[in-house]
This record gives structure tokens, sequence and C-alpha cells, in this order.
């Protein structure tokens, strides 16, 4: 059984690719819907709910993470490298997206390459480090602060989100690659495709993550086994909004999700979501 | 001198209108344009946040805060009224928007209201909550999460901010009255009043709650003085955005803004805006 993480229900396009390569492995989500997005939030923030969902996934029997969101991976994922898996051969392991994304972009690049994501993604700088240990390419990077919400309301399908991708778009110069670095956004691809100059490439890396992690299974056995394909997702928000958003996301219907909820610092199982109306006094 | 605190920078069109009912007046203005904005935040989150911002505000030598966020106003303000100030007649005391905009509407209004605002706000029912105590009308409430998000992002002129504004205001039926119940919303004004069916009145709240202000005031004497009209800033984000996007909803320069920051739970002054870049471990 393989952990996938993500802010909300962005990764379940990831999970979606993943699921496609490895069609008999069991997968177990975990959506941090009701704190998400991350990409605005302070790196501290962003590292202790990081910490709670990984512990999560763990609890349930994981010995494999997968961090599927790009600012979770761009800012955390050496932090909970060297917290849970300090030991290469030890027996849990968390990987990220970041840098399947950045072999990818080096692989499809002729020298230039644009890279757009959430203002902590881009912030962090760490998919131009991770290209710079590549190879030579330039990377252009522009945070993209409404785009995830726009996904996140459901229109991305609107005249509004087409303006929005074309707006962001025409800040990259001549880049020949563009990459997709947010979950979110492979559902405006085809916004993107618009949108950019002929002859730019639009890359969602989601193919090729899920492309390196089954190499990286080849090389690492044991750390899960083939199962029957099933999945199961938790979610910190409101599961029937997960389920009704996430089918958009994972392009098949979801199965019923179990919400958990923070509680003193650890994320626990709850029958039901606790609505807070009204003026709150503690 | 009287304390505003807000969640970003959109409580500056709040001061603005309380600085042209109250000239000699001097203003502290708290900004936590760092953590904005709270209107996807939970309820617990936004309370610690907001105890931090009234605290420093009191530490500035405020006795009186004017808390100018909708979303702080609905959910937590009750709570930093219990704590901070339990005896009506003690040396401080917290003052909201939500009673001075439910009055505004219910003294407009036909019969029924129309209110939009952050998520989180619209989640609270708090305004609806007040409108009841005041008259039988009807409330409709509607939440746009995107509209804050694309004023701060500075797209507020542009067709995208149009389209979404027609796109939210068209979920409301035979509202007589709009209330723009999020501090960012003066900006979109024009873009709500092409939106609306012709007829309807677009509240933006602010002017009520100066002259709400005024009057309290003159109820409560000892709790501000007369000064020299001047106003300080402070942000929790980078000062110099903040002085940039600040001028847009204050309608008139920005002095230097000074930079504070979360360090053990309090928010302490800075030098400077301290920039964490790549991959963060603890």
């Amino acid at each position: 059984m393989i952990g996938v993480y993500d802010s909300g229900f962005g990764g379940l396009t990831v999970l979606k690719t993943l699921r496609t390569a490895l069609p008999r492995h069991d997968f177990v989500f975990l959506g941090d819907s009701g704190r998400a997005p991350y990409g605005g939030r302070d790196v501290d923030t962003v590292l202790d709910f990081a910490e709670q969902c990984v512990e999560r996934l763990f609890e349930e029997g994981c010995r494999l993470v997968v961090v599927a969101c790009h600012t979770v991976s761009c800012v955390a994922l050496r932090h909970l490298q060297r917290r849970y898996c300090p030991n290469p051969c030890g027996p849990r392991r968390i990987l990220g997206v970041t840098i399947p994304a950045a072999e990818a972009a080096v692989a499809l690049s002729d020298g230039h390459i644009g890279v757009i994501g959430t203002t902590r993604t881009i912030a962090s700088g760490t998919f131009a480090t991770e290209v710079a240990k590549l190879g030579p390419h330039r990377v252009t990077a522009l945070a993209a602060p409404l785009l995830a919400p726009i996904v996140e309301e459901g229109w991305d399908e609107t005249e509004i989100a087409k303006l929005a991708v074309a707006r962001y778009v025409a800040g990259f110069g001549d880049i020949d690659t563009l990459v997709l670095s947010c979950t979110h956004y492979p559902l405006l691809l085809a916004a993107f495709e618009a949108a950019v100059r002929p002859g730019v490439r639009v890359l969602d890396p989601s193919p090729a993550i899920a492309q390196s992690l089954l190499a990286w299974l080849q090389r690492h056995p044991g750390y899960t086994e083939e199962g029957t394909g099933a999945i199961r997702t938790m979610c910190t928000g409101d599961p029937e909004s997960f389920r009704r958003n996430g089918e958009r996301f994972l392009g098949s219907p979801l199965p019923p999700t179990q919400h958990v909820e923070e509680e003193r610092g650890s994320l626990a199982h709850r029958d039901s979501v606790r609505v807070r109306v009204g003026q709150i006094v503690r």
C-alpha cells in the first residue's frame, strides 16, 4: 500500500497517473483539503501540516509515502525525510515530485524552461535548484496564486480561467517548455496550450512522476506489495465536497472518504465534520 | 490613537473612511498580510492570529482597537472581547464591523438583503444573526472565495474581475440590497454595480462603520484623544509590497511600514523580512 499526500484535491491528478503505472497496487490518499491551499502559507505552518499528514499515512500502514503536492515537495520534503527516514535503508521512505518534474523538463527542453506554480513553490526556488543539478538550462519561474483557487472553485472550464492563464503565461519570455508545477493545473491544460506561443511544449509532469516511482520501486523492493488496485481516501475538510471535487481530478468515481481532523497536533478520525458557526469563544 | 486590525491590506478601505470621519485622530494600522487571506482558514487559526494582532496594537498604546476584517469580526470578535475587555467600563475596547454593516443594510433594504464575503465570513452566519436582531429581513448569503485573491493580485480592473463578480452575483435571487462584507470588495464596486439587477443597491458598509465609530466615541469618551491625523502602519508580510498594494486600498500614499513577525506566539518587530528559500529543515 502506497500513501499519497496532498494539500487538497489536486494530488488526485498524480494518483490518477500512479494508478495507471501501478494498476495492481493499493493506494491510500490523504488530502488536507480543510487547510488548503498551502500555497500562501508560511513555511512553519506547511511543515506542521506535512508532519501530521505523513504521520497519519504511516499509521495507516504505509511504508512509502509520495508527497504529491509541489508546494510541500519544494519546501518540506527534506525536513520530512530527515525526520521520518534518516536511514536510506530504513523501514519507511518519503518521495516527492520536484526531482522527477525537473528531470522530465530537462529531457524535453532545448534550453529555457518556464515553471509556474503557487507563490510558495516559486519562492522556494527548489525546482530551479534541481534543474541546475541536471544541466545548464535557464529557468524562468512565475507564481500564479489565482490558478489553484480557480480550479478549486470549479471554474476551470470558464472564460475566467482562460483569461487568467493567458495573463500569467504572457509573463514568460522565450521559453521552449512550460512545466505545470501544481497538481491543479492539469485541469487547465487546454487553457495553457492555447495560451503559450506556438512551439512551446506544456509539460504536465504527472506521467513522468509515475514512471519515476515505478523505476524507484524496481530499485527498492519491499516498500510495498501488489494488492488489488484498491484506493482509500481521507481528507481534513468536508468529505462529500472532497468526493465531488475529487472526481474531477481523479477522472473516475471516488469511494466514500473518511474525515480526519487535527486534535492535539495529530490527525484523528472523526465520524462527522464539526461545523462551527457564529462567534467562536474559547 | 486608534488601532485598526485587518487580515491584510483590505482594511485600509475601512481606515480611509475612518480618517474622513475622524480627521484629527491618529491611527495605527496592523495588516496581517504575511498570513492573509484568513477566509479559508480554520477558526482556531483565525483566533490565534487575531489574539496576536490585537495584543500588538495594545502594546503600541491603543486603548481602542477596530477589527476592520469581516472574517475576524464574524468569527472571533466575541472571543477577543471576552479575553481582553471583559468589563465594558474597562481600560480597553475592541469593536467590529458586522453590527454596523447589518444596521446599514437593514436601514437600506426593503426586505431581502444579499451578503457576499469570504468562505469563513459566510459560513459563520454572523451577519444574518445580527440582521435577525434588527428586523424581519430575509438574508441570502453567498461566499466568493476568489474575489479577495483577485483584488490582492491587482486584477480588480480586469475583465477577469468583472466576469468573476458577475458569476457570483448571478447566484443571488430577488434581493434588493447587496452588502459587500469584505474589505477588498470596495475596489470591485463598479463591477458589482454593473452586475446586479436594475434597482438593486450595492452597499459598501465602510462609511456606516465610520459613522458608527464616531457615535460610539461620543458615548464612550476617554478611549482615544484627538491628535494630528497621523497614521502608522505595520504588517506581517513584505512591507514594500504592503505599501504598494495598500495605497490602492487607502486611496492615498502610505508612510513606510514596519515589519512585524511571529516569534513564540507574539508579533515582534523586525528590521528586515526573513526570506526562506529552498528546502526548510528544522
